[in-house]
């Protein structure tokens, strides 16, 4: 039995008069990466001084403007990063740096040093406020833990007071989301007014949700409540920290930037204790995808998802957001068949938005390709079969024929499972271009009367059959009419040419062409498709004759 | 560049009657299982039919009592796969089975025809009704996809006339999210009216967000809105069927049910289509948290992996909620000592509700085990390293221990990454119990004066000194203090003892004790701790003092 009777419901205020549901998102918020602090600490192998370089260098690049570097305090190996940071030059004149610290006078004076040469940080102070810490954790009051936050509000601007470069502050009631709305509030507007928020200098208040309790709703309810609450409102940036333990981390940033949320704070594919914290680059694709500028350069995730493995040591799941590799994968064949319309339908009406079913975005436009988006298996029908002979390999099938070939790859498939390209493009050879025997075509003379009159065109084809060179000659109404006259009489047979298309497999006049042939066997009523490839069209067409015959006799 | 203008925003209808955000979720929903069709079928390899037995008979055992087990008419390994069931008798009384199909009358009859001999089976029809979907997919205008749901509607209901069990008949209109809602509206009231829905004979409309396209609570006012105007809702099933392309599809389900869902379709850890189907596991362990029977059997998530790492051959993520093999470490100090505390005060308090910092769940309650809780490395603070001690080993270090002992092991998790707690229980023996060089304890003669007055002890100490045996006596007021004194003597040192604990490592008398010394050497200022084990608890002080001198002076 499962025991959940052990578990409370979180409490949730009452709070009807929210306007955060009614809202739209219209722009990005402030990212503040904590890969190298949050994301770092909750990692097996924990990043060494190169790996935090070349992962602050990738956040740099992104165009991440404020990145919290580390808890100096806590480890030599954070304060010994920060000071190489400052040596080696390696943040640019736009990139705040952000060091954590706890509200402790040693541990404010140590983290001021670790920033010495730095020309724009932030110092953020942090104290766990909820109902459960103050009392299992610390065992204080209220008033105590409320005059911890502003003893270390006050040594933060105390020992910041002859700091060479700019200083902003952030203050963080650690576990908010456990805490009393009314008594968050109150410290926040204490911490504040000890470090004199102005319009001109902004301090951030950060209110995170440690641990995900609740759904990402009443998120959302809280840090409005603040935010309509929070005195000199110009003068803060509402700053938020989700994480994911209920696996809704993502909804939670999104709520909470519609309840008025300024700035972020999260990593890179969610890094972080536990579940992670949030992952700024799925809330960043998000708003990609409706148009909205993430304002990060988010253009090829591949290089992002790189660094961040190699860095990290962790992998990215197959099925995350943006980035996994199989989310521009389609399996559905009704999914594929759709997809292929939809290309073709933005291709042939220019569109400028990008509308295509079940591909909520361009993979193109983030750096993915277009190569992995469909998978041939045992579940995938016809349309996604033509889908690959077309995108890979040019093959543009007759409708008619889908069904045929998609018959000859469900076969294999269901014996084998996936059916990779290269293969669905050797299953077409072998069934039809280079389906030779027993009769194969040779060369063909093929002589046009100069005037267009009603069997005008003569044909005299060399072939070979089961082994021996043979030739006939027809006239007929056209090329393939002549041939297939002359072929009915060679080998006693009587054929229609129900469909016939061609296309060349590449531009240019020398390119080859690939010719179609839908052909019926009238003794049987059988049909089936051959299938011609050659740089004179004609050729191209005598051949998918051939082909076409060999499948339907033989 | 990013190429974000390219993108349009999801049209957003205005709906401020909105009741859902300030409702709480109460009850489970009615679960519905698609693994073995929506997940199966985006599985680079697909469940051979043993593995989809495998998956269903696990899929019974959670409790699920809705189970789509595929897509008969598609695939010839579906069809069999549902005649296995049936035909090996493995589909218990109360478990409903479910095949989706188009709404195409040969699809339509060889569906039925599959599920001959189910004895309570849903016919789920579905068709795609999308702006995008009816303009780039079918070319068909509004009435025409309309009558496709009708007619399918119509054949479902004619082609089940004579069906042996019971049928209960689900429509989704496919690409719902998509759909512009009074015609989403007008489609599933034809069609309920059509199948004559009653109380008693209900029938389901499922809503899916086949491609996630909005911030979660869009989709909760869609699913409010058709909750809010369906015709004859009581006899109806309002059903859900998240996709997670944006990563908020736990998110989603949630704020629908708080809209007024009844039912959920998802798959075990969302597998599934791209970013993947809804997780229902991570919704059904959200409720639990929250004090809410789930209704699914859960107690043990590491069976439910194994058995779905080994049928879908995917990996569940590290972090993945719940499952993920990090989502009960701590590594972060202040964590670790926070956990450590609230464990403490629940077992000394006996709180009958689970209220621990960072561990949102006991994962013991889900078959996880304490053991993977704190994993040490270089962050980790030393609440971590005392909590290890404490959890795994049974020494209760005392508090002013933990710095010294968790700097230890700080310098080697700075050196090679994570620590495991048999590392660090053998820094402990090689740094305390195991320090016998260059003096050592052998035996002790302890004589107490029958009054109690002071210096009434005598002890006689057999030891080793740089290898030579030697022996001493003291006097003083109980063995440490009588020890301490002829030590002093003996080895021309001043020393004090600042703290002394000890506890046994086990119940019972028998049981070996551990003492804890905290020595001050006099002449140096410096102190460090020495601990001593014994099951005689003199004996066991002896060796602490001694594993402190060697300590301090050598």
């Amino acid at each position: 039995m499962l025991n959940y009777e052990r578990y409370k419901q979180a409490p949730v205020m009452n709070y009807p008069e929210r306007q955060w549901p009614g809202k739209k998102i219209q722009k990005a918020p402030i990212w503040c990466s904590v890969d190298l602090r949050d994301g770092n600490q909750a990692l097996i192998e924990p990043m060494v001084v190169e790996e935090k370089i070349e992962m602050f260098q990738l956040l740099v690049k992104l165009g991440f403007k404020e990145i919290e570097v580390g808890f100096p305090a806590a480890s030599q190996i954070e304060f010994d990063f920060i000071r190489q940071l400052v040596e080696r030059k390696m943040i640019p004149d736009d990139v705040v740096v952000q060091v954590l610290v706890q509200c402790r006078e040693h541990l404010i004076k140590r983290s001021i040093e670790a920033l010495r040469g730095v020309k724009k940080a932030i110092v953020h102070i942090y104290n766990s406020t909820s109902t459960l810490q103050r009392d299992v954790v610390f065992n204080k009051d209220m008033d105590e833990i409320k005059a911890i936050a502003v003893q270390g509000a006050q040594w933060a601007k105390q020992y910041t007071s002859d700091f060479d470069g700019e200083v902003m502050f952030e203050y963080t009631p650690e576990s908010f989301t456990g805490t009393e709305l009314e008594y968050a509030l109150d410290i926040c507007n204490e911490v504040q007014e000890i470090w004199g928020a102005t319009p001109d200098k902004k301090i951030i208040i950060n209110l995170p949700s440690t641990v995900e309790m609740t759904t990402p709703n009443v998120y959302a309810d809280q840090i409005e409540w603040m935010n309509q609450r929070l005195k000199n409102r110009e003068s803060i940036i509402l700053s938020i920290h989700p994480h994911n333990d209920r696996g809704t981390g993502v909804a939670a940033a999104e709520l909470a930037i519609l309840a008025g949320a300024d700035r972020v704070e999260g990593t890179l594919f969610g890094n972080g204790e536990r579940t992670g914290n949030l992952d700024i680059l799925t809330v960043a694709y998000n708003l990609f995808s409706q148009g909205i500028d993430p304002e990060l350069h988010l253009e090829n995730i591949r290089e992002i998802s790189d660094v961040y493995e190699r860095c990290t040591k962790m992998e990215i799941a197959p099925r995350h957001p943006y980035a996994g590799k199989l989310v521009f994968t389609a399996f559905s064949g009704s999914h594929q068949d759709a997809i292929n319309k939809g290309t073709k339908a933005m291709r042939d009406r220019k569109n400028t938005f990008w509308e295509v079913p079940y591909l909520p975005i361009d993979p193109s436009d983030i750096g993915r390709q277009y190569e992995p988006v469909v998978r041939i298996n045992s579940q995938s029908g016809k349309g996604g079969v033509a889908f690959v002979m077309d995108t890979f390999y040019g093959f543009k099938l007759p409708k008619g024929m889908h069904k045929e070939f998609a018959d000859v790859i469900q076969a294999i498939s269901e014996k084998q499972g996936e059916v990779a390209p290269e293969q669905i493009l050797n299953e077409f050879n072998s069934n039809y271009t280079d389906r030779k025997e027993p009769i194969h075509f040779l060369k063909a003379q093929i002589t046009e009367a100069e005037d267009d009159v009603e069997f005008s065109t003569f044909a005299k084809v060399r072939y070979m059959d089961h082994g021996v060179e043979k030739v006939f000659e027809g006239v007929g109404n056209g090329p393939i009419d002549a041939v297939q006259k002359g072929l009915e009489k060679e080998l006693d047979i009587e054929i229609r040419v129900l469909d016939y298309s061609e296309h060349a497999l590449a531009s240019g006049s020398g390119a080859k062409a690939a010719s179609y042939i839908h052909l019926l066997d009238v003794r049987t009523g059988k049909t089936t498709y051959g299938v011609g490839i050659s740089s004179n069209i004609t050729r191209a067409s005598i051949r998918g004759i051939f082909s076409a015959l060999n499948r339907l006799l033989y």
